[in-house]
């Protein structure tokens, strides 16, 4: 059976960022090895050519854009992630949506470079919506839950349960990952139990004093 | 059987707006009554008021955004569009793109006022997760033919054939409307023996000389 | 001397739309005719038509596109926003912002519809910046004070003066509104004291159980 | 006398990515070597560390957002920037155009970082708005002749001419750059007569097959 999937979100917190980007890649390195659980990073660009060629975990950029190589400034180019060493990207962030046309191109975009894709989503609707661009994965996050420190597996697992089905409904072959407020191996453990493939998280591990610790009690249920 | 459904985007064109839009207006009620297809337009928002209130057809708003009645300036309220007297609106169209999240919301505030609600997209794919919003219709428009005079249902009916496919595997009850450089009879009569509900256009009919001539054109072969 | 301004934002309130648009436009006519003061309202869209030709007030847009005639599908054209009667607009409200070089863009399609042209701006700096394209009035809200109760001229009479400064200095034509959190005819005062030409506001007279009282209570010191 | 300041903004170009980058970077810098002339390059996100770190000339960002540490997944943070060895960054590229209250908030946090700005315009009024931020630099690139082949200072030395003229007025430490179709050593020549202080360009260099000669002949007639 394939091991859960977990993917820690160092967004541009302070935490996360530079010598912080590379304290959680050691830790999520180390449990990784210690547990077989597999654990990723998503740093900010800067950081994935470091971060890829440093730690043995994969490795996800926040973000891409729906181009193919040309003129473009300050957009961020699917093969150039994949050359800085990165596994994979998420796409359509709550905290950096884009268009229904560019979610698509992003994941043509990314797959064409050989990227795995993990499409964000706020509700089992964009879910389904989601699930028709046929990525990898499919992070429901509600947006009122992100970084409330209240997971979405213990305050509201029904929007959970309705987005595994309406993904699976799609494509079966879509993972799901639970967003928002994990924090806990008790909200790993529930969603796990309501078919989600692993979890998105952020805060949980990025401020915690202890990443390691904080990921090892993460997994400490699975 | 359900007749056809014709809009015509009077977009922001000269020849749409104002006096302008109350000659279109004009053109597809009498083209309405002596044939019996369903004709709309999709005035600008300030013509939305007085196009309603002076002609016997459907109008549409060319936007909405997915808000609720509060703090938002320069944003498009569904219930003001309904009051305005307009029956559906456009969402989502490629030049007005939204976020994936956003035509959801969109389309729930568009039901949630009793709109009508047509969901542009640009291919297979996009059209299928339109779809899973369950609006009344999709709007398949291949960007690079809007305006083109060349008509998606000559050029490349296969992306007809696939969204028509995809849209009602996902949700049989979702109608399907062709558009991108629809300009005559030919190309309307494909577009609905291939499976859809009718079409959306704008340039072929607002720039016209005589707009119900090219009206009863574009109905003839049904 | 030319009286001061006063610009009721309806934004998207449910008390500002449709039947509400027309309660607020009437108080604002009344007080108007019995002080001289010059009372404005900027409703949504589709009400701009019917209010323009309803009251003899100012009515404004609450945004416009910096577009041409043309193909744009659910863009505000300066022109057709004329058409509608309307006296003037709104640009880069806080809750509809443009890149700089679509309040530039806004700032002339305004200009050539022979509208009245109100940039919203954040602090000094933006003010200073708007100024550069040389509108009729730039407006100054601090984001943290809009809808707080809070007004500026009392919270932060310093960003004002700054704000009429910097304004002043790039052209001496523009004049300055205050904005954000004005409710009582003191903040007015002190907002014209600082040299502002008037005020921009929003929810104090909107969701008043009497807008032609808090209108009367606003001005009452001028 | 300080030297011009040549930038190469490498896009997401083909030739500009991964080992491209190095290949111009490699050029740049031996020609910054032999001539004395500050060539910098504007690689993507990804490029920004290893470029940095391998070759000793001044490295670009090519946009910052204007936000500080915190929950922004997929946006760009100015001390990331920094801290992976870039010295300035550009701001509203006309390819990723930002809202006026953005291009303040980038060229703050931009500062903060300790790093040079350059903010990118498209005429002279945007030109003496983003003067009114202060930043190191406004490069004027008029949009309809970036790619061209047509240099803007041969095209239209006049609106060179009169962004300096427009800039100086507001803030005289802020420098101009001229962009958009620079291709040869007379642009260059120009440019500078008209007041610039220096360049930016793409695909003349990024495309050239000797991006080394090609940057040999941009600086020829300086």
């Amino acid at each position: 059976m394939k091991s859960p999937l977990i993917i820690i979100n160092l967004k541009t917190y302070a935490e996360g960022t530079g010598e912080g980007a590379h304290r959680i890649a050691a830790a999520a390195e180390d449990v990784m090895q210690e547990s077989g659980v597999t654990i990723g990073v998503a740093p900010s660009f800067m950081d994935l050519h470091p971060i890829s060629y440093h730690y043995e975990i994969p490795v996800y950029a926040q973000h891409v854009d729906g181009i193919t190589p040309g003129a473009h400034t300050g957009q961020v180019l699917a093969e150039a992630v994949r050359h800085s060493g990165a596994k994979g990207t998420l796409i359509n962030h709550s905290e950096r949506r884009l268009t229904l046309a560019d979610v698509d191109s992003g994941v043509r975009a990314a797959s064409r470079a050989g990227l795995e894709t993990v499409v964000c989503t706020n509700n089992p609707s964009t879910s389904a919506a989601a699930a028709a661009f046929a990525p990898d994965y499919v992070a429901i996050e509600p947006p009122e839950l992100i970084g409330s420190g209240v997971s979405v597996s213990k305050a509201d697992p029904g929007i959970i349960e309705d987005s595994v089905k309406s993904v699976k409904k799609i494509n079966d072959n879509v993972g799901v990952l639970a967003g928002a407020g994990i924090s806990t191996g008790d909200c790993v453990k529930i969603a796990i139990g309501l078919g989600c493939s692993g979890v998105l998280l952020a805060s949980g591990v990025v401020k915690a004093d202890d990443p390691a610790e904080a990921l090892r009690e993460l997994i400490s249920l699975i």
